[in-house]
């Protein structure tokens, strides 16, 4: 439990102690990308490869990455995410569409995203998921919900 | 620059740069639901002072966050969330929908999010800004932008 202190009755603390450890979502962002292998990761990243094991390890073990032998050199692998893992997107997607926003260079964004069902440059609007009207900070609330007493426990 | 290594032209490294360090986005989920006083998020999340100290800062000088004095003690501060902080509220929304679907406790979520302008509980489902359908990760691709360029520079 690297995130010990995060260890509270929150899907937030949750989701962080499984991503929220340095490198964790750019590690997330090679897979999703195409670089599977341990040295593409390593050389895009810059990261030092006792971090990058430890957190590949981390997502092997959380269900969110599997690695898998190469098929032409079985003492290789290659990572690629799960089902669980494939569910981070929507995460990733946000984190971009803020640096977009917020931080791009004056050029434009490093990176476009495309919507290959439509074919258009994109990017994401978080919608209601009854109503299907768009959700923002100032139009969602939330209460303890039928998990909440678990922490009183 | 905490998180030199982070330093790469992409917008998810950026943003990462601003609330990537631990404990962050948790200070971010307690200010988004009202506890804008030091001492409510020191007590809520049980994290060293001079920590918090120091996230609220980077908070600050990144222009998420607001520091006003009190109306009551000038002497004493509350944070508030910017509009650059309130659009960080999809991340939020993000970590808590697959913290629910993926490790919630057997009795459900802890938090139940509401929309309000509807009036029912939901969740958050990404769509395409362009066609409006729903994002994922199998029907979205990157690509470089006009910002990319700069990586060269």
């Amino acid at each position: 439990m690297p995130l010990r202190s995060y260890d509270q009755n929150c899907s937030i603390a949750r989701t962080l102690q499984v991503v929220g450890e340095r490198w964790t979502l750019l590690v997330l962002r090679e897979v999703f990308t195409g670089q599977r292998r341990f040295e593409e990761i390593q050389r895009n990243l810059g990261v030092a490869t006792n971090i990058l094991s430890d957190r590949l390890q981390t997502l092997v073990d959380e269900g969110v990455l599997e690695r898998r032998p190469l098929p032409e050199r079985a003492d290789r692998f290659e990572y690629r995410p799960t089902e669980k893992g494939l569910d981070l997107n929507p995460v990733l997607l946000e984190l971009m569409r803020w640096g977009d926003r917020w931080d791009a260079p004056a050029a434009g964004p490093p990176v476009l995203v495309q919507h290959r069902d439509c074919g258009h440059d994109t990017h994401a609007v978080q919608t209601c998921a009854h109503c299907g009207e768009p959700l923002s900070a100032r139009n969602v609330r939330v209460r303890p919900g039928p998990g909440a007493r678990a922490a009183a426990a």
